[in-house]
């Protein structure tokens, strides 16, 4: 069977939860690996270069961006983000399954250069509950609310482009979920190809051998 | 989320241990159903209509083929074997996983059936076990175990058309993967889409009730 791991893209409404589920996830299951991304803005306080971000120039973010040395990248207000190409692939091939939380446009932008790359949701139990999240603890004016949940209302229209959804009804349990969600991944047919010809070529030997 | 079980078509290489997996399966988990088969054979010592076999006359067992009433159906030797299709709804309508343990074209048939019928190759850790398990006792001709080396190495051309495979190296773990395997299935997007709208249909409410 395949030992590379799966590249996971995580999406999901602001306010549903995904970084308290990740965060259990990641502290129970010790096979996954969080994308690191490379940004142009300066090093807040107790930031790791590496751990919290790659932090770049914009003359060697700019320079990566043309190598074609990033996944997907987007410009927010005076930085760039970008996912970098090389550290995936180095966690995938020592058998990680790397995360990659993002929002939706670059969700599908990673789809089209990773072909294989796993695309999953996450989704409230319903959409009171997310309003009830989106509208906070009511210091918000109406306008701020009415905003967010248009936002996510519209956001809402792309989800038909991934290929699993997972509620988050209980983090603990969405959690255990999301992990056999990843961990079947390995067992797609198209992933063990190699393995298939090598049962196949041995199934011919023994045989010839008989 | 769908409340509904999914159709799952489980093969495997004769002598890869299905039989003992699915049984393991299927009494760790309660949400399964067996397919149970149609066929004009007579019933054995034991074996009682409804649940080891829906017995048929070949009469019934035509018009059942006519009216499309199977799934998909063979015949061997001098009976009909068939996947009665209002069985398979019935069970997964009532939210149960169903399993059909079948050959390979009978599972390609499956396919074209319903298309969202979830195909699953269950392999051996390697070709050296599958062929000691294929030799048996030492107490078969050269050319009978040649035989079924060689069938078990066609059959091996098409587990490319399987959207799944699962190795047997432990039963009791093969069993565990395979139900989390299973239970992924119900996240699929293409399952959930009227979940899915009616969430954007309650954030576009709240967005204007607000």
């Amino acid at each position: 069977m395949t030992e590379r791991g799966s590249l996971i893209v995580l999406s999901g409404f602001s306010g549903v939860g995904k970084g308290t589920v990740l965060r259990l996830m990641m502290s129970r299951y010790d096979h996954y690996a969080y994308s690191v991304s490379a940004t142009t803005r300066q090093p807040r306080a107790g930031e790791v270069d590496g751990r919290d971000y790659f932090f770049k120039s914009t003359e060697a973010f700019e320079s990566m961006i043309e190598r074609g040395e990033l996944l997907e990248y987007a410009r927010y207000v005076d930085h760039y983000y970008g996912t970098p190409r090389a550290y995936v692939r180095q966690q995938m091939e020592s058998g990680r399954d790397v995360i990659l939380e993002i929002e939706v446009q670059g969700a599908l932008n990673i789809r089209r250069m990773v072909p294989d790359a796993v695309l999953i949701y996450m989704l409230p139990p319903d959409a009171a509950t997310l309003a009830g999240r989106l509208r906070g603890r009511g210091t918000e004016t109406d306008d701020v609310v009415r905003g967010r949940l248009k936002a996510a209302a519209g956001e809402a229209r792309h989800i038909g482009d991934y290929d699993y959804v997972i509620v988050n009804d209980d983090a603990e349990q969405c959690a255990a979920r999301l992990n056999g969600l990843i961990e079947a991944q390995r067992l797609r047919t198209a992933r063990n190809l190699p393995f298939i010809k090598e049962i196949q070529e041995g199934l011919e030997r023994e045989a010839r051998d008989n």
